[in-house]
């Protein structure tokens, strides 16, 4: 089974890649007010059904792919599978 | 507007992080078989409409955001605007 994570910045948080990011485009001659960055892993594991990978990805989340301290996660299981999309805050 | 653009790894290219990623979660017990990592930019712009949208984000893309050896992207204008979705193979 093939699942999503997204982990993104809580609001508030410093992102000093998504400024720089923002600013070279700019210097590109791009009109851009802003860049978040985030970062994406998708996952291929075992689960008995989409329901269950959820709950496994979540957990992979609160134990190393995610910081409690200033990330928010989103765990999506990919069309192929039965779709579904759960959001994470912590 | 807000543009979502995920730049990843075209197929066949070494993937060091997610390689370490689905290490570290199958030494937590996880069942995983691969672990691939991308990147996601969400971009605040201004576009006449959502598809000038994605032709100056595909610009961007080219310009910045995408190393063309090794990346492959995708934009998506996210929902609020016209939702559309265009993958960019290069």
């Amino acid at each position: 089974m093939k699942v999503k994570v997204e982990v993104r910045l809580k609001p508030g948080h410093f992102d000093p890649e998504g400024d720089i990011t923002a600013k070279s485009l700019r210097d590109l001659g791009f009109r851009v007010k802003g860049v978040e960055v985030s970062k994406v892993y998708t996952l291929d594991l075992e689960a008995r059904d989409a329901e269950d990978g959820v709950r496994l990805t979540k957990d992979m989340c609160r134990k190393l792919l995610a910081n409690p301290t200033k990330d928010n996660f989103s765990v999506e299981v990919l069309p192929g599978e039965e779709r579904t999309v759960e959001k994470g805050k912590r």
